[in-house]
């Protein structure tokens, strides 16, 4: 048992004079910040604070008050009264306080604060012939009883709201203040007895006895329904526990010579450096925030106030210089005179943050390495987007032009003429037309109709569909899962209720917030590439960064913009994606065909000879394709994954042939075509795949069709030749995927050195690796180092075979509640698993390095963008993480943050 | 240069009486066990070994003969000579030899050897005198001119057997040994011609001419193209090099009284403790093996030659005795006097080997551990399998009705009638009709229908698709891949060229060796139970091995086949075959789409009454189901995994519906009917997955609807208490399957514990455990052993995971070509691999025990049953393995083996 000594002896309440600023532990976030800026030297209204210790003795007591709290807040009462010449209770000089919580990390808005303690009848009335104003000093009465009601008392507050607007509409008033003296006595009178009735307890009117309660209501909000749920999700200890800070009032209700405001020091939207902010005359801060009533620009009291603003100016740039950042502060001028009553770092936009985290390090007040850490790297994805003018968003939304709100899956904000298919989609942006293609939901073969799009929609799936993922990698802005909208195909049209609008008609989508609008909406663009001060910070990023960031791209658009956001190289050339092209697929559905049968029946010459046309003819287009990347990249290096996908993806469905046959054959059709149809049928029914993910795809396809491989490296080196003779230096490398045992890349090494040496002559190296998205190739990656020269992790197959989940199916299906359950912290495809799927990363980088010191590691999967991962991927010490242009912005900041972080630890 | 007296001082020869028969290093295998034979003073003709050291210095020196070598085998030949009484190349009394090739490991038929060397004209007139019998020593000389034109001067056989024939035909006999002395005399000169025509050398009559040749021929042989293809095959080492062994002739083709022969010491297809064997009157052994003329069984030749047979039994037994093993043994009787050519250890069937094994230790003549290794834990499998009569099967073979041979997927012969769908088996077996089920392919919807088949037969897939698989699992006779076969389903027929059976018609498989008859065969049934032998050595068996044996059984058939076979619990039981009954599956659809719906519309009461509604009925159902199982169990506990496929599985295919309702809207129908469909449709739409294996399944279903598990649970809880009453005491262990993150399992916990305590109240605990399929769940094994009181390796959906192998597609697609190609060394869902999945395994292992010291550790995929699987889980510790009833007995050799040969190193 402690001795009761020890405990007398404690300090439980700190002047703000008097408290050590760093003890935030001890002080909360408020109370050490008040006695931060009170040791400034700034006007802050002088008080104390009661410390978390103490509330922790009050919890663990049973919700006793500390023994010696209340002699030491008395004491500090005598001390705040000698301060400010004004007597708690006094009516003929009262002071008044605000009691307000404050715990050691924000918890905004979740606890209480009551202001104007210390009121009563007699004080009013004091307060009324100190300050002549009776209306005022009602005002305060009346403000005083209605919150103390709300929050000490626990009356449920709408009783009291109803009350209020009552009596503002029996006497015609928009405002409570604005009604006379006699009429707030009664209002005051009718609230006091709505209180006692309600919980069967009066508001005291003994100063101590309202001190002594709302300090213990400030403390029991700890445990209110909303903190403890804002601490569980936020993962806030529910031992740390609050302060009570005490402070003195000052009112900006007192006069016209009064008012309260809250400024940024900088622009918080654009990041401009000018003062920004809104004040209200006679009026205290809560009216500002509850906008009740229409605040004033803050410029405009440079000319109302001339000499208080300046004081407000100096003073808020003090604060900014001393903590070396954009500051929001609230503020109070009473009678002329001001106060700081709160500042904290102010919220800022994706564009602001940019601005003046790199102004303030130009300007020396913080380091370039600051700088770096003080913007989120999301940020600068949030600048290259489109998005909707916000006034006419509005305008639509007040037409009753909303249809829905779906899934916000890629951002940015496009408006288009809808179209409900892929060719229509390619076919209307060719001439130029901005369409956006709506779908239920996305396949492979809408990718060429999504690219030439402005945007997508799909009325299913979600964050990963199909759509969302393809969307994301393009760029393009992506509502899915937009379960109130129905999308008609066959008819033309999508529907939400009783808006329609049919193929042709204007849509616009945002794929931000996810909302649907049946017009056409103005869009606002971004510039198209970095602007000054985005390539400013990033220029510091880079110098910083270890991780080099290369990007996923699949054609010269691609690879253009790739560089221009400042990518290294290509980290994943996806040669299937120009399979796709509506105008090769011809090609590609003959190449596969034949290929497949020449291994059925190889003695057929007939499939072997349309086979090796069908080759012909591809590497002819590939080599166009490549060239253009390479003239893109330049010396830059490009590693291009050969053919990954399962071939039958680039067949008609199996479903939708055989529906189609069956109501031909039903109908009494009997023609060759229907016949040629059958054994396509057939055909298609031999290659379809129970699980195409893990079937007959990636390096298996280059095992059993070795000449199809050889093709795509032909037209890699053709096209590197070729550009050479522009003075370009093409840097291809040759990955192949789907890797699971050693000896399928050793083979394929044959047939790729020797189509090389077929084509370049012996000489020419190219290095040759290996994608590593299966477990077996991370737990194996020694023996498969042995045959290659780099290693990129392909983390999203990687990701669903470690958890065995399908990405097609786990979004719809069950990975949304399994986040929202917290079963995963995380969508695992959005940010790396590191315990299972970070594990095997871990192990291959190990391995690998070991077996060939010299090994390139890179990453490849979308976590390549992804700020979390990109720290991860840090840490393991990959060469470069690779990602769709759009995110390479994002992931040189955030490779430079991982460094920064990784060495101040 | 090393001095050249090393060389000569280096002995290159021993003779067999001087030879160490521990040096197969240096003898050859046949040269060691001459040498043996001769030290055990066993009736072996004398004769001396060539080193394989003397092999390597020819080699390496260019093919020149060693120095020394030649000298030495003069001395060893004029020994050989004053040891027989006989002089080589001497007229008189000639000596003749055998010389033969012999490497350190056995190659059998791989190189070469030549017989009778040493004749020449005038040594044969003299054997013909000496012996009296001009006929034989002429056959001897015909013998070896044609021998050594073939084997020595490399002259292409057919050349010299067409003499041969055409001279048998000419004097109408059918052997050359029956020709006249003056024909004989005509065929060796023109064979003799022939092969100095063929090759422009002629046979030398120099006996030492024709030995050094013959010794050169043999060393050269290790380098023909067959030998070297054999090594490589198997492994063997270039660099060994064979001895050669030459060997005073003896003659079986003397006369009346001389006879050549092979015999097993005991019987090797019964293993019955009798001389077995084979003989032919006056005959060299290539007559015996070559099957020109018909030999005797051995036991005539006790009446025949009742003095020599004595003697040959005594030296058998006294040869099986030495090596402790059934010896195959080759003599020769010449004029009444026994010789030993060669012993080695007898091939035998598998019932000959338990047998033998159990016999030899029982006789003392090996130990019991000796015992264990001498059979082949495969072997146990073999024999409980039926198989068909051989002269039967024969018979229909010579009347072509073989339709044609797949691949044989799971041994047995099953003769049955065809049917060709499920339900029609299901009803015909119920009637007592064996049936065969023949299908294109088989998918969960056929199980029952295999089930109640005595064989199944598909025209695709291979050795691991579903029809393979379930077979193996069911322990049913299953032919795959039979592509020379059509199945018409519609029809009703199978076919193949001109071979057609119609449904009802027979139809016979061999699961063994893939072959398909059109029509019923006579098969033989093994034992239902253990045999007398396999009992006795799997006892003791049991004695040695440190590894449990469980079993996968789904109902009360299986579990009390599995406990007949030893199998001390199951460690597998899928409850969800049981939802595949015919019987059920209108309540299991119905549960399914009720539960799909009301998740969809909680609001709609009418879906949740109907999935409370299938619950009941199916608690009921399987609460039956788990008694049969338990009462079968007695007291060994029963691991029971919660329903585990996606729930689409249960559901009709999307593709059948659609171009079902295809048809018929396009018939113009337009029914009630018609719309239901349409409404089933869209919910198997929506149900149904990309990649099933990876889709809403396992304990993903647990967490969505975890109604079905509670469901699950109680009913194995009610059984449990049900059994009770009856003086069963069951041993439930429930497991959740397909886990990836320990949360899902901790929330699942939850779940069984809560409907635990609901139907037995609290203080009853039931052992609950995960299945480690993932290799996430492999990974995080420390987290999810917090949960689990055991884990079970699936290791067949781990090695889906792990190596991104669909299991359905990769049979057919590329698997195959996998191993042919030697990609992978056996196919991993047979034999588990060892570098990927079994690193899974052991982490999981290793990770799980630290974090939880008492966790159970078994593997219930099929890996379970395959020894070599089964050493490695041996080496890594776990408590059991589980497999299909049929493999118990192997299973429990093979962990009796591992142990012993761990313990041996």
């Amino acid at each position: 048992m402690p001795p009761i000594n020890t405990t007398e002896l404690k300090q439980w309440v700190y002047s703000f004079g008097q408290a050590d600023p760093t003890r935030r532990d001890l002080l909360g976030g408020k109370g050490a910040e008040l006695a931060q800026m009170t040791s400034l030297g700034l006007p802050v209204p002088p008080g104390f604070t009661i410390t978390t210790e103490a509330f922790r003795d009050y919890y663990d007591s049973g919700r006793w008050l500390p023994e010696g709290l209340w002699t030491q807040v008395r004491e500090a009462m005598q001390a705040l009264e000698e301060q400010t010449g004004r007597r708690f209770g006094d009516p003929d000089n009262p002071l008044l306080v605000s009691v307000r919580s404050g715990a050691a990390i924000s918890m905004p808005g979740m606890m209480d604060t009551v202001l104007n303690l210390g009121i009563n009848r007699s004080v009013a009335d004091g307060l009324a012939e100190n300050t002549g104003n009776r209306r005022f000093a009602l005002d305060v009465h009346r403000r005083f009883i209605q919150m103390f009601g709300d929050v000490v008392l626990g009356v449920d507050p709408s009783i009291l709201n109803a009350i209020i607007s009552e009596e503002e509409r029996r006497r015609g008033v928009s405002h409570a203040g604005d009604l006379g003296p006699q009429e707030l006595r009664q209002l005051i009178s009718t609230l006091r007895s709505a209180i006692s009735e309600a919980v069967g307890t009066a508001v005291p009117d003994d100063p101590y006895q309202q001190l002594e309660q709302a300090i213990r209501a400030v403390f029991n909000s700890w445990d209110s329904r909303r903190a403890i749920a804002y601490r569980e999700l936020n993962g806030i200890s529910h031992d740390l526990g609050t302060a009570v800070s005490v402070v003195s009032m000052v009112y900006g209700n007192m006069d016209s010579s009064s008012c309260s405001g809250v400024l940024f020091t900088r622009n918080p939207s654009t990041g401009e450096d000018a003062l920004f902010g809104e004040y209200l005359v006679n009026a205290q801060g809560e009216d500002v925030v509850a906008g009740t009533a229409t605040p004033k620009a803050l410029s405009e009291m440079g000319d109302e106030m001339p000499v208080v603003y300046e004081e407000l100016a100096r003073t808020a740039k003090d604060l900014e210089r001393h903590y070396s950042d954009v500051q929001e502060v609230e503020f109070t001028v009473e009678q002329e005179r001001l106060y700081i009553l709160q500042t904290r770092s102010g919220k800022r936009s994706a564009r602001a943050a940019i601005k003046t985290a790199v102004d303030l390090a130009n300007e020396g007040l913080i380091t370039r390495d600051e700088a770096l850490l003080r913007v989120e790297p999301e940020q600068m994805y949030q600048l290259l987007l489109p998005t909707f003018d916000e006034g006419d968003k509005e305008l639509a939304t007040t037409d009753g032009r909303l249809m829905s709100i779906g899934l916000g899956a890629a951002p940015g904000a496009a408006t288009g003429k809808l179209v409900l298919d892929a060719d229509t989609a390619t076919e209307l942006a060719g001439r130029g037309v901005e369409v956006i293609l709506a779908r239920t939901e996305t396949s492979a073969e809408d990718v060429h109709g999504m690219a030439a799009s402005s945007g997508v929609l799909t009325s299913k799936g979600g964050a990963t569909s199909h759509a969302a993922v393809v969307a994301r990698g393009l760029g393009k802005p992506c509502v899915t899962g937009a379960e109130g909208i129905e999308v008609n195909v066959d008819e033309g049209w999508v529907r939400a209720h009783n808006l329609v609008v049919r193929a042709g008609e204007d849509i616009s989508i945002d794929g931000a917030t996810g909302e649907i609008f049946a017009r056409a909406i103005t869009t606002v663009m971004p510039p198209a590439v970095l602007d000054d001060e985005m390539a400013t910070l990033l220029g510091w990023a880079d110098e910083r960064r270890t991780l080099g960031v290369w990007a996923n791209a699949d054609g010269p658009v691609d690879a253009a913009a790739a560089v221009g956001f400042g990518a290294e190289g290509i980290g994943l050339c996806r040669t299937e994606h120009m399979f796709f092209d509506p105008a090769r697929l011809a090609v590609v559905q003959t190449l596969i065909l034949s290929a497949h049968k020449s291994t059925q029946s190889p003695e057929n010459d007939i499939h072997r000879a349309r086979y090796e046309g069908a080759l012909a003819e591809l590497e002819e287009l590939q080599t166009a394709d490549f060239e253009g990347i390479f003239r893109e990249m330049g010396g830059r290096p490009v590693v291009v994954r050969l053919l990954d996908p399962p071939l039958h993806e680039f067949l008609p469905r199996y479903e939708d042939l055989a529906t189609d046959i069956a109501e031909r054959r039903a109908g009494g059709e009997d023609s060759a075509a229907l016949a040629e149809k059958e054994t396509l049928l057939a055909t298609v029914a031999e290659m379809r795949e129970a699980n195409p993910m893990l079937g007959l795809r990636g390096c298996r396809v280059g095992i059993l069709y070795p000449e199809i491989y050889a093709m795509q490296v032909k037209a890699i080196v053709r096209a590197a030749r070729n550009v050479e003779t522009e003075g370009v230096v093409a840097h291809p490398e040759i990955m192949v995927p789907l890797v699971s045992h050693a000896n399928e890349l050793a083979i394929l090494r044959g047939t790729i050195e020797e189509s090389i040496r077929d084509t370049a002559g012996t000489g020419t190296e190219y290095q040759i690796g290996v994608m590593i998205e299966t477990p077996r190739a991370a737990l194996t990656a020694g023996e498969i180092a042995e045959s290659a020269e780099f290693f990129s992790f392909g983390t999203n197959d990687l990701t669903q075979t470690a958890f065995a989940f399908s990405r097609d199916d786990a979004e719809g299906k069950y990975l949304a509640q399994y986040v929202e359950r917290d079963i995963l912290s995380a969508d695992p495809f959005q940010t790396l698993d590191l315990e299972g799927v970070g594990s095997l990363v871990r192990i291959a980088c190990e391995a690998g390095r070991q077996a060939r010191p010299g090994l390139a590691l890179g990453i490849c999967g979308e976590h390549g963008g992804d700020p979390a991962s990109i720290a991860f991927f840090h840490e393991v010490g990959l060469d470069y993480v690779s990602c769709s242009p759009y995110r390479v912005p994002v992931a040189r900041l955030a490779a430079a943050q991982a460094a920064l972080r990784a060495n101040a630890t």
